[in-house]
């Protein structure tokens, strides 16, 4: 079967929908754990599922340098090689060629750089991160881009912009060998500049791709800046194709970010956060680390679904931060990822039933009840 | 109901049987994972319970100093706080009072000592040693002794073994208060001296204890000494109480052990080991570091009980190391509790089938298999 993507209600700016992908149906709003390594950091595969994950992120970048994309094709592609039996995202790898390589060198024929592992040079050109992906088997697949970090001037905005348009194309062409059932979804880029990010989205959708990202985003800005543009480069964006806020963000950025018309997120807050000592909840984040903690006997959620928020103390969650036990990071992780996707399920119900602005509202002053919010 | 161990089974020095306790029965041979503080490492108790742990073991020196025993009690016990269903041992705090702390002062009265954690000055008295274990709720608490590193003079050995039953006696006494439903083991010590042990066995026992102990081993002696040691002591406890093991051990020492009357262990290995890339399988210890396992799409043991020893290839149990995914470590733990586990229910239903000198052969053949052992 083609992937595909159908609106089954909207509400406002908000939509809810289902992408169809070989690896089975994703409802969106989605929100996508970061597995970077093949792994959600410090979260066993069954937990991530367990929470309500319906579409995994893969990091280009990371496994074309190790275990390698040809080594991972020869083991079963991403889904056999990690046991993942659901959908996967991969991103191209432009991100953290630009945040993590050493001596990267861009060109309009791609960009070359040093492994931030060994050293060695390697070169990624928007063919070669299609060719990779590929190898990966991941159900959607993203275009390289050039990313630049806000602020920046618009000249260079703009060439980045236009770089990624033409690896646009170029990743387009690249991608025809692949599978009928896979997608390849476009990132529309321009930093804070509305004019750029409507020629971007022109440009894009006059190519044609199966979703579009909006990349470049939460990368400095503040969150009304990047609501902003979310708000203008989704009105732009065909309605019929998914839309993805690449690497965004807090609970509050996805909320208001859905209700822009955005369909799908991906983050490592709930992880690093949860490695941390954060838990996200229904009344805000709370710092487990807090010595206010040390004799609160109460779960950090008795009508959560997830067993950690639901069975543990306050009390004991705190010992194992203190106590340096990996297992804390483990159940906060588990905690947080868990409340990710009760979010992005709460908004798609209310979104069906027409009502999501109410939900907003809502789970916002939940957040601000006095009782739980912590100085973090 | 109180505490009581019957025997069901026995094969030439092997025993099988059932203890039972206040949070449910504990089949023995049995092996006590360690949850140090309150927590296996790295494991999710859900994890440790589904590889067939029974009896869980819990460290007082840790709990009492963080987060403090009289805390654990208001928060429920150890059970409670930890949220553990099944039966919990304590160990007295003695042995990592030895290994731990600072400036430790061993007199008569009990040993005085300095918080490896914030360098408070601590006594550990026998009768604290209980109250501390009543506080944490165990099901089965261990008196105070003092454990002497092997080689040692003899008179050094003598002085710690008739100190450690001068606090057998007072343990015993402050024990009088507890719940009939907790049980109090004493622990045999005398180092590698036949005489010393027979006269610590002696003593002990015109005492009186639920269950003995063999302390003092696993301290630096070799496996034929401690094998010695075991085989001598064991033959002279009481036939209808449970013999414990502390500390011990590798799977070859625990499958010596067991024919050599043993009823009860504990260990880290299979956690430090499962975190530092060791695996424990049927084919013999597999260090899945090692650069052979990198494109080996076989799992750890495709006939395992345990899913990651069977669902996961090599290949991406050796990325997930190399990667420095906590996940790794998670996962080889997991399998090495499943294996431990595995073990000793092998051994209880050989004993019961009369044929454990068949199982242990059979076992031993297998961790030597050719195509599987490493070079560890």
């Amino acid at each position: 079967m083609s992937f595909c993507f159908r609106l089954t209600a909207s509400d406002g700016a908000a939509r809810a929908g289902e992408m169809t992908t070989a690896h089975g149906l994703v409802h969106t709003p989605a929100f996508m754990p970061v597995g970077t390594q093949a792994a959600v950091k410090g979260v066993h595969h069954d937990d991530v599922r367990a929470a309500g994950t319906e579409l995994l992120l893969g990091n280009t970048y990371h496994l074309m340098l190790r275990p390698g994309a040809e080594r991972v094709a020869a083991l079963g592609g991403l889904h056999g090689f990690m046991r993942w039996p659901l959908p996967i995202l991969t991103d191209s790898g432009g991100f953290q060629v630009m945040s993590l390589a050493a001596l990267r060198k861009v060109s309009d024929e791609g960009v070359t750089f040093r492994s931030h592992l060994d050293g060695a040079k390697v070169e990624l050109t928007p063919e070669r991160a299609v060719a990779v992906q590929i190898l990966l088997g991941s159900d959607i697949a993203m275009q390289l881009d050039e990313c630049v970090r806000l602020p920046a001037e618009r000249a260079e905005l703009e060439r980045a912009m236009q770089l990624s348009l033409r690896w646009a194309e170029r990743c387009k062409r690249a991608f025809e060998h692949a599978a009928l059932d896979r997608a390849l979804f476009g990132i529309v880029q321009g930093g804070d500049d509305p004019q750029l990010r409507e020629d971007s989205v022109r440009a894009l959708t006059a190519l044609g791709f199966d979703g579009y990202a909006i990349g470049g985003l939460a990368v400095g800005e503040t969150q009304r800046v990047m609501l902003d543009v979310v708000e203008r480069t989704a009105t732009a964006l065909p309605p019929e194709r998914p839309r993805y806020l690449m690497g965004v963000g807090t609970p509050s950025d996805i909320l208001q970010a859905i209700g822009r018309g955005i369909d799908m997120f991906d983050c490592v807050l709930p992880t690093r956060n949860g490695r941390h000592g954060l838990a996200f909840t229904r009344f805000g984040p709370i710092n487990i680390k807090n010595a206010r903690h040390v004799d609160d006997p109460r779960p950090l959620d008795a009508e959560s679904r997830c067993p950690a928020a639901r069975d543990f103390s306050r009390a004991y969650l705190h010992h194992l931060f203190r106590s340096g036990e990996l297992l804390g990071g483990t159940l906060l992780s588990i905690v947080n990822l868990y409340y990710y996707q009760e979010l992005v399920a709460g908004a798609r119900a209310a979104i069906a039933a027409g009502r999501f602005a109410d939900f907003a509202a809502t789970t916002i002053s939940g957040w601000q009840s006095k009782a739980d919010v912590e100085d973090t």
